[in-house]
This record gives C-alpha cells, structure tokens and sequence, in this order.
C-alpha cells in the first residue's frame, strides 16, 4: 500500500460548530433513550424557569403539559410566572448553544452551562423538523410571540414570525414538538422527575397535565422565597495557579494585595501580611496583571501555609433537615430517618460546596431495580433530581464506598435508601447532560462523611430493632416452656395449674416488657419464626 | 423583595468559546481524578498516532515516555513514525477545540471529534501554564518545531517559537506537561491502557518508558497493514428525517432518484423502483435539496416497507476472534474462552457497528475491584480500552442485563471475565471523554446477543466440569466403601481382604475413568470436600 502524504489527509480538514457537534452526538446533552429524553428536555425546561423566577425574586408557579401527537412523538408545553426574556435576548438565550446569564458568575443556580434550553431547539428541530414557539411578556406593555431553531452550521438563532400580541402575559412559555422519545410511569419518568423537583423545592408549585390530560399539582408548601443565593467567592484553598492567574489577568486592582483581598473569601489585610512572611520573593504591590506563573506558584505555596476560616457557607442554599424528612416521608414513608448536613468545603478552584445526605429504613426504602443500585440512592444537585447515569456519579460511588457492615446495615438485604444533595455554585458534572457529578475526591470524600453520619443514626434505630427482636426470642423460647413448667409445678404443689401458668406468664412479661407489649404482633411472629429456625 | 426586571437580568448575557466551556469543566474531557487525568492525556497522543498511521497506510510505531517532573506533575512524550502534520494545520489540529479530518466523515477511526489533542493543550496550560512542544516531519526536506497553547476566549491556536530544523525526522513528536495527575500501577493506569491497547491492536509497535526509566515494549505481532477501513454509507434502515434531509440538502445529485442510490447501502434501481410503489406522493425525480419534511417522511415510512439486504460490514474492522484469543491469554491466562462475532446492525443514523464479545472462564478472570464489575467487564471501542466510566456504558448495561443463571454462570461467584468490542465508524460516546458508549437499545440488544452466544460457549464447558464433579464425588463416595466392602466380602468368602480391596477400587475406577485419570489431584480434592459437606 502507497504511503498517503500528510498534505492529502489535511485536505479534509475542517472546523465544526459546538451546534453541530452536539446534533451528531445528541446522547451527550442526555438525548438518548425514548423515556430519558423525554425527561431531558422537560427538565431543562423547567430548571431554567425556576431559576428565571427566582433571579427575579418571584415565587415559581411552572405549568408543564404534555400531548401525544403521534406514536414516540409528543410536545411539551412549560409556562411559567417569571420574568420572561427581553426580545433581543430571545434567539440566543432559546437558540444558541453556549450562550447565557449564568456561566461566568458563582452563583448556585440549577443551570450552569447555556447549553440546556437551546439543547431541546436542537433536538426538536432534528426529530420533527418543527421550530418552538415562545410567548414572552414582562405583565406590563404588550408581550411578544417567536418561532425559533438554530442555525447548526454557525450555531446561530433563526428567529421567525416575531412579533408583538395584544395578550397581557407575563412569563415564559415554551411550546415544543420532540419526536423519538416516549412517555413513562416509572422512576425515570416526568411525573417522578417533577414529583423528586417539588419535593426538595418547598417553594415551588408546579401544575403537570399528563398525556391522557390527568391533572396533577405539587402545591407549594413554604409560601415564601428562599433566601436568595449570592454570588460567592472562590476560598483561597482548592486555588489552582490557573484559576489565580486568570483572576488576576482580569482584575481591576492596581496592586496585587488589593486583588486578593477583593477576590478571594475569607482574604483580609491581616491576612495578606502573613501571606508576606511566607511568599518573600512576591511583590505585593504590584499591578496583579504582571503576575507569573512562578510568582502565583509560590502565592499558592503561601495560601497553604497560613491558617484559614472555613469556607463561607452562606451564600449556598441546600435543601434542609425538615424539607429532607418531608420529602422522604413522601417519596419512602420510611419508619425511620437519619438527617445530616455538613459544613461548606472546597473542591478545585476555590469553589465551596455543601452537603447533606439522609438515610432512611423500612417502609418504601431499599427498592431494587435493574440497575442494582439505583433505587436506593435518590441523588440530588443544588435540588435537581438526578435521575440517570447513577453508575458514574459521586454520589453513588461515595455510597458504595461506605463499610456499611459497621453500621449494621446491609444495602442489598436490608430496606434502606440513602438521600444526597450536592450545593454549589458550580457543581462540576461529569457530562454535559448533568445527570451525575464527576468523581472529584474532594466531593466523594465530604458525600462519604455525611453519608456515614447518617448511617450512624440509623445504626441505632437498627440496633435497637435487634435488642428488641432479640428479647422477643428469648421471651417467646421460655414462654413455649410456661404451660409445661406449669403443670409440673402443679403436680408437685397441688396447686391449680391455670392459675400457675397465669403467674408464670405474667413473671416472664415483666421481665421482657418490650417484646410483650411494643408492636407486640409483628415482633412475636418475626421472633417465633427466627426462634423456631434456630432450633 | 422587589421583582428583578428581565432586562436587568439580561445584562450579563454572553456567549462563551467551547474552548472556555472545557476549561471550567475539563472534568467532561476525562480530566478529572489525577491518575484518570493521565491516562487520558496519554490516550488522546497515541490514537491520534495510531489513526495519522494508519491513514497514511504506515504500520503504527510509536513511543510514549513519562517523566515525574516535580509531585503530581509528569511531562509526556509521544512520538510517532506517521506523516506528521503540515504547517498550516498544526495550530488548528493541536489548538483549537472541534477542529479536525474526522469529524465528517463516515470512517472507522478512534477519534471522531476533533477535541481530543487540542483538549490535552488545554488541560497542560491550566495545569503548569506551559505551552505544548511539537515536532513534526516527512522524512523529505526539512522538519519543524513549535509551540503551542489555546486562546480559550476565542478557542484560537497560539503558535508560537514556529521554525524549521535541520534534523531529518519523520513522524509526529509531542511534549506536554502536565500537572494535578499521578502515576500508577493499576487496572486504571497507562501501563494497562497501554497493554490493552497493545492487545487489541498487533498490527502496533508501543514503546514505553515508565517515570522510574523502565523501558517495556510491546512488539509488533502481525507485520502487516490491517486493511484500510473505507468510508461507509448509511443504510436506510436506522435513519431519521432529519437525517435524511441533511443529506439531500448537501446533496449533488440533481434527481432524488439518484441521490438515494448514491448516498444510502444497498440502494439500487430496482429498490427505487420498489419505493415508488409506497411512497407514491414523493417525486423521484425532483431536486433532492426541494425535499420536504412530510416527503422525508414518507420516503422513510417506504423505507421500512421494502425488504433491505442486511447493512454492509466490510469496511468495519474488528479485532477478530484469534486476536481476541490471545488477547484474553496475555491479560487473564484463562482456563476456557468462548468467542461471538456479530454480522453488522445499524443504530440511530443508519450507522452500521459491528460487535465482538468472548466469555473466559478461570485462571485471572472475574477479579474482583471496588468497583464491582468493573474488573469482570474488559470493554474496547473500535480497539481502544475503555478503562473509566464503566457504571454508564451500554456494554456494563448489557452484561448486567444478562440472565447469566440460564448459562450456569454466576458472575459473582465464580471466576468469569467478559470482552466486549464495538466497532463503527461512529460510536455514540456517552460523553466527550469517550470513556463509556451511550445506551442505545440497538446498540445494548447487539452486545446482550453477542455476549449471550459467547456464554453459551462456556455453559457447555462449565456443564461439562459440573459433570466431572459430581462423576468425581460418586467415584469419591463409593471408595470410601471399597475398605469396608473388601472387609465384609473377606469374612464371607475366606479370600485376601487387601487383595479384594484393590480389585474393588479398580472396578469402581473403570467406572469413574475422568474423575479417576484427568486433573485428578484438583477434582478429588474439591470432589471429597463437596462430599464431606454434603453429609
């Protein structure tokens, strides 16, 4: 065979639109599967109202409707109470691919990307051909009706029929056609995906009109707005000289002390001065766009040997203890829950995160699937249920991780179900479908801890369950033995024999007074089986 | 608190670069994890080497060194024998994120993105704000070297230190380094990505130099060119209207007629001839780039009413069922290996992707790692080890899908390793790492059927030494008899107790020859063990 010369080979070399690489791969944006892609598209419908409203300072009132129209062929209506999207900003905030409100600040919002909303344009366009149709009106003048889809060879918005309606609305609504996806009652359906969303979203109400126009509403519970998140400040701990670096370049200080005290949590004048001590060959008065890498290498060596306060917290929102043991009485209705919350830490780049994790016995708890683990684990990031891609998610990884036995607790016997929500203003997914968090040690490690202090909650209860069941065994092996001893002891003493056993039964009760009287069927039955098993 | 207006919200819109999208979440890139990090570094180099040489029609040699330059940083070095890049392209090729030969092109080839080397400049720039060193030549005229890093805001190369060297060298040289990763000897490490790769691929000569100065090669074991994938057409089962209207649009034929038969597998006249008969609103002879939606459509609904010639495999290349076999020798050194090849199928997009599985059954197979299944399952994609991710991929899926009782075999107990290699000119990648392939239920159903005919391989191996134990713990049973057999038959006829003894063990012996004669310490050893518990 001829050798090919390079030049020959480079002839078809081309450059690509992002648009055009995620039409040929669409299963990265979580376009794969019927059931799943249904789900995609809904729920980054639905994640970017919720966060329209709330950066409006509005509670969340989301309507979403699906209609079949055809066999694997449905459209999804969202409307929601928000604050809607300027005319200009429309194309590009619904039709382009990397374009948005939320990817250069630290701010923790469900969305992050700019890829979500202009992900279902793309997938509606290649499945029906069809454009979606957006209505958009602020409640005040008049609101305004678009068709959209994207331009994929420049990935650029095609807006058409623009133009204003006399209708007084105000919010968003979208109106989509999506081919090749299917609707589905199961744990990685719709109604489950919005059923997890307004369960850790108190505060949200969401009305759903399924395909066969079944209404179902998920009343809003809290009648105030969360806090609202702040933008946050990377921690000078988790700093990569990277991330120092282009802080710095982009930084409006004129001296370098004055860029990290303004840039970075928990960085005083105090503090800045110690960094002296340790950092000698920098110069702090210096214009901080001057800086080298050697010279951030060794503010970085500094960073870590001076003493910090803890990663601010504050501006980060997780679900709560109360709002946890709510959802999961909904979701489980378990007989026991253990709740806990762990401080803010920090994973790469400064950026804090919190964590809380819940575990949960008995009742709906522990259900098995076909994937093994996935019915246990009810994963959350900043409130958004994570429904697929369990196998490669943190989450789960951290939860396998644990040495349950310690805790008495056998996942594949026992019915347990672990809950974890993961806060941050910039939670780093591991695709670009946000279906699971990438495996950052520093994020399995904090999931791990807060797993196992909830694991030890439940140890207790565990424990507890087993004395109980324990004493119940002992009680029922010599209560088997009563009427016996009864009538050997009347024998001997001439004494009424019914009247003996009565004793001897109430003597025996005193003495094991849970297993006779606390949940007194049940745990007799249990003990007599294990008892009769034992013999 | 006061409503936000959508204007103020707005005014922080931007678009961002794909270049700046991985930076904040090179995590998608397979960045994550520092041993991962490495690895995937290193693999991006050499099948961007492997696919050069292989285009260029060059029996692959290439050269991959470590060197630990400080704790957590490693500089890489890939060198290879292939036809280099030339000049103009090496910025683009190396710098610029989606930017490649391959992207648009319907061949088998390792890469298919245009991200991967150009994502490895990135990732060495974030982590030692280094540039990437390049080498590059025909063996003809002069060589050149330069420097290399991304302008991320604009996803624009930075060349720079461009000139032209004296040295006659031929082939491609990259130098990076790299910070934040780690070398390991694992499962999960270059070593093992190395002899996977080696394993899949004897057609390639690896060179390695370890981070202790180690030097291993993995030779060459087949001195010839696999042959040269060619490039495929889609088959018309499989496709989409929207598929099927990006082709016409780019279409040069004049007549829909003859755009069909140019651009789809096993489309002829007489096909043609038979669709005009089902989709009799289509015009066959209008301009392929006038097709409609709704023509699409019905042109499609044909498509599945006229019987098709299965899709053309020929210019797939998979491993192959010897190298299979000795590819499972040098990793597992099992005791029984059964092999599956699958004709061709096709997936969304009409892309035909053939798969290949084996079943090994003993010696090192079904070890058992943290990760569960991970070190049972060894998955390749078009010859590349996928080492990662192995929780979301279609091929983890449909093993565990299995109902592997049906075939004997119990994955969790007993010593059973499964091979998986899915071969296409386009797999569908779960994320952009390309460490795990996308759940598609064609392409799931093709390895569950794969894997299935291969257990049923060792079903009858694993019967057969069912057989021989149970034969084993007859034989076993009856001879501890025989002494007291021999005993009793002594006292009744007079004749020589030990003499009769080893008659008697000869008969049953006779009886019993396999579990006598073959393997015999190994199977009456586990044979008497089965016996005595058993009692």
């Amino acid at each position: 065979m001829a050798e090919v010369k390079a030049e020959e080979i480079f002839k078809e070399f081309k450059e690509h639109s992002i648009a055009e690489f995620f039409k040929k791969n669409r299963q990265m944006l979580g376009y794969s599967g019927k059931v799943r892609s249904l789900v995609t598209a809904v729920h980054e419908y639905v994640t970017n109202s919720f966060d329209a409203c709330e950066e409006a300072g509005i509670l969340p009132s989301v309507t979403v409707e699906l209609k079949e129209e055809a066999e694997d062929k449905y459209r999804i209506i969202v409307s929601d109470n928000g604050p809607g999207i300027p005319k200009p900003y429309v194309g590009k905030a619904l039709a382009t691919i990397l374009a948005g409100t939320k990817f250069h600040r630290y701010i923790q919002q469900r969305g992050q990307q700019g890829i979500g909303a202009a992900g279902c344009t793309l997938f509606s366009q290649m499945t029906t051909g069809k454009q979606i149709f957006v209505k958009s009106g602020t409640g005040k003048g008049k609101a305004y009706t678009c068709h959209l889809s994207i331009d994929t060879v420049r990935n650029k918005p095609i807006v058409t029929d623009m133009g204003d309606i006399e209708e007084k609305f105000k919010g968003l609504h979208i109106e989509g056609e999506f081919a090749e996806v299917k609707y589905e009652m199961s744990d990685h359906g719709v109604y489950e995906y919005l059923r997890r969303t307004a369960l850790a979203n108190p505060h949200i109400e969401i009305k759903y009109v399924d395909p066969e126009g079944k209404e179902s509403v998920f009343v809003r519970a809290i009648e105030s707005m969360p806090e609202k998140p702040t933008p946050t400040k990377p921690h000078p701990l988790g700093l990569a000289i990277n991330d120092l670096l282009e802080f710095a370049q982009t930084s409006g200080n004129r001296k370098l002390s004055g860029f990290l005290i303004d840039t970075f949590s928990r960085m005083t004048q105090n503090k800045v001065n110690e960094l002296k001590e340790f950092a000698k060959d920098v110069d702090f008065d210096k214009d901080p766009r001057q800086l080298t890498w050697p010279e951030a290498q060794e503010l970085l060596k500094a960073f870590s040997q001076v003493k910090w306060i803890a990663p601010d917290g504050s501006h980060i929102k997780p679900i709560g203890e109360e709002q946890i043991r709510t959802a999961l009485r909904n979701i489980l209705d378990p007989e026991f829950i253990s709740i806990s919350q762990r401080k803010a830490a920090v994973f790469k780049g400064g950026i804090p995160f919190i964590v809380e994790a819940a575990v949960a016995f008995g009742g709906g708890s522990g259900k098995k699937t076909d994937e093994g683990y996935s019915g246990n684990i009810l994963r959350f990031a900043n409130r958004v249920p994570l429904l697929f891609d369990n196998g490669s998610c943190a989450i789960t990884m951290a939860a396998r991780d644990i040495q349950w036995k310690r805790y008495n607790i056998d996942l594949d016997s026992q019915p347990v179900s672990i809950l974890v929500n993961v806060s941050s203003a910039h939670i780093p997914y591991s695709g670009v479908g946000k279906e699971s968090i990438a495996q950052e040690d520093e994020i399995i490690d904090e999931i791990k801890l807060a797993v196992m202090e909830a694991a030890r909650g439940i140890q207790k209860y565990i424990g507890g369950k087993t004395k109980l069941r324990e004493e119940a065994k002992r009680y029922s092996t010599i209560m088997r033995y009563a009427k016996q001893l009864a009538s050997d002891l009347g024998d001997i003493t001439g004494r009424d024999k019914e009247k003996l056993e009565k004793s001897i039964e109430q003597l025996v009760a005193k003495h094991y007074p849970k297993a006779n009287k606390e949940d007194k069927p049940e745990q007799e039955g249990n003990a007599s089986a294990l008892a009769e098993g034992d013999e």
